[in-house]
């Protein structure tokens, strides 16, 4: 039996207990819901109150070069670059993951498109469950491009190794399925996507400061991502983009924006690609959305991808375990892998009125999320999350459940 | 002869002079770049204060709803659309201008590629002096769809109407051009251009809170715009895109996020279009920075697009005036027109040495900015922009012009 005391005890031993000083997390809450949106670092409203009164009300248009304004995409990406495997000058912070996804997509379709060999291809692969944004994305590419594509929507992971066949032009997948918590071998698909004569585009949102990528090791293709999710970047704070070396010279995508212009400050009427990671950019980027990025990177600068990968097993191995141990009488499914290999960092665990009872865990201050059908979603963040919290929370979950005190939370719509 | 006593007296008539109390300017500096960044509203500190603690920080993902977060980029485009002369439930505050720009022009040709007369139509119309952006991504989208579409690149505001002929399927124009300040006539180019057939975008980036906008009046086809110019709306704020009730059920483009989905917590596996303004949206937004696009409408509340124009032709009049008073033994040349009718909020003057002479200016504390080929821009913004300071700004000009200090300057490269 695993006690409550065993769990002070990890928290006494844990490396990354200090960390969680750096983050402002309300009263009374457990956040289990850094999968959806980080927790404010406190550095970010002195960060935010820098941008605003000396580089927006004092300095403005100066702060395009002085503060370094118009390369901060590039910077911020070369912070972000080491916790994904990616190398200096591979990595812009920019715009949102749809439109990155649809660059990524757009990019790697020319490429296809002008060898020989591939330029007949007309099969785009996901998975089904991919979160939507991303096959709703290949569809626009689709009926834009009216040229005859078509979209193979997987149904399981066991499926996409036979799935990527030569008639595949690109692959887009999410490392880690952000219902499920299911994550793919990297490696394994990119080596066979590319054995195929496919290229392969990671969607890293919830990998990104949650479980080690390594990118480059992989010799991926592509890769786009979030950061306002373990990154802790701010609401809504832009996406990022990897364009590594070897395809920066040949990408070419239609958001040819000015900031993708290799001289962009010339105002030439015509295009010309820079050839260099600048060609992921568009337009000009939320400047104080964008510097946070940099706050919630911070963090990460104080651990390593490896001891944040061991906390995040050994807090999702406690909650399957607290939960099997205190909630045994209830029909509860657990949907997240077990197998440490293929599992990201949140346990998802279905129950037939999942709805219900995770308004009643958040009215008791656990804050998870939930996803059609029936799935309640709990991120766990090694930043800020103790063993003490999963604790706390399952103790909760179990009151609710022996309770049944979701009851009164039935007749709500989970749709918003 | 104009003096400065009676620029002092034009200030203590001017209703919008208490207006400037709202902004953060910094001291000892005459600040005439609003027409590239906005200054900084006192309030948006607080405001940002607010987003970062409360909204972040406290409420974390129950901003979603609670706080409105999700619905925002189109609250804030209704608090917008006054400005334009759109209606309710029309704009979206939303990515960047280049990526509205894509939208809309991908949306326009999906229009006229569905219409039989329109079908075969491959010609788009702008403007050579447009600003590089908007050509870049009409470049993007024809290399893109790879089918036969010619972009014509008009040379001068008096060739436009004769080059939008029986060919063109979609005209991208911006209302007030960024290096000259020429203004073109929105009305008579809108229904001269659906006379021919053809679908009109407007790019007013230069007119969003600096002249009148009256969009449904001139019943355009679309329109995207900046938020970080004359709206004050901090560096790099959301861009914003206006699709008229009439366009938006048949409304398509390729950047189909999980935004513009009718439903898109329900996380179905394909597509389906809302058939309203979300047409307009793709991913998720910068919250912080979208959220400051508020603060800086709310000073437009205070006032009307009438007066602001009223004032902004008082002083671009002023600054011509007083240029050719005191530095008449120059070679400047006026490259802003001097007819109200097609003047912006800006006035661009030509001298051999003009990068030279925006530096000395610059370093004076007179912010303009320079723009090739030898043009300095000087950008005129009602809402804190005194006549005093056209005095001031013309009598520092007419000494660096007389004594030549911008010799210092002369080897500084202008491209950045």
């Amino acid at each position: 039996m695993i006690s409550a005391q065993h769990c002070a005890q990890l928290d006494q031993q844990d490396e990354l207990a200090p960390l969680r000083d750096l983050f402002a997390l309300p009263a009374h809450t457990i956040y289990l819901d850094g999968n959806s949106l980080g927790a404010q670092p406190k550095a970010a409203l002195e960060h935010a109150q820098h941008i605003i009164t000396q580089e927006w009300g004092t300095d403005l248009i100066q702060s395009w070069n002085k503060a370094g304004w118009f390369h901060r995409p590039l910077s911020i990406g070369n912070e972000l670059a080491p916790l994904i495997g990616a190398e200096q000058d591979e990595v812009a912070v920019t715009d949102s993951t749809s439109v990155n996804i649809f660059k990524a997509v757009a990019g790697a379709l020319h490429i296809q498109k002008n060898q020989a060999h591939t330029a007949q291809r007309r099969v785009i692969v996901t998975e089904r469950s991919n979160f939507p944004t991303d096959i709703y994305i290949l569809e626009g590419i689709k009926h834009f491009l009216n040229d005859g594509y078509e979209l193979r929507l997987v149904n399981s992971p066991e499926d996409l190794h036979q799935a990527i066949d030569q008639d595949v032009a690109v692959v887009l997948l999410t490392h880690v399925n952000y219902r499920t918590g299911y994550m793919l071998d990297m490696d394994e698909l990119t080596a066979h996507t590319q054995q195929q004569g496919a290229l392969i585009i990671w969607d890293l949102c919830h990998s990104a400061g949650a479980v080690p990528v390594d990118l480059n090791a992989a010799q991926a293709d592509f890769a786009v991502g979030c950061t306002y999710k373990y990154l802790n970047a701010g609401p809504g704070a832009p996406a990022f983009i990897w364009v590594p070396k070897k395809h920066q010279a040949s990408f070419a995508q239609p958001l040819t924006g000015w900031w993708a212009h290799q001289s962009p400050f010339e105002m030439q009427p015509s295009f010309a690609a820079s050839g260099d990671i600048r060609g992921a950019l568009c337009g000009t980027q939320p400047m104080i959305s964008l510097s946070l990025v940099s706050t919630g990177l911070a963090a990460f600068k104080q651990t390593s991808m490896q001891k944040i990968r061991a906390k995040s097993l050994a807090l999702t191995d406690l909650f399957i375990a607290l939960v099997e141990q205190r909630c045994a009488d209830h029909p509860l499914t657990l949907e997240t892998p077990r197998d440490h290999a293929i599992r990201g960092s949140q346990v998802s665990i279905a129950h037939p009125h999942g709805y219900a009872i995770m308004q009643a865990l958040i009215e008791r201050g656990v804050i998870g999320d939930y996803r059609e059908p029936h799935i309640m979603r709990f991120g766990f963040t090694p930043l800020y999350t103790s063993f003490t919290d999963v604790w706390n929370a399952v103790e909760i979950l179990a009151d609710i459940l022996d309770h049944k005190k979701y009851d009164v939370n039935l007749e709500k719509s989970a749709v918003t």
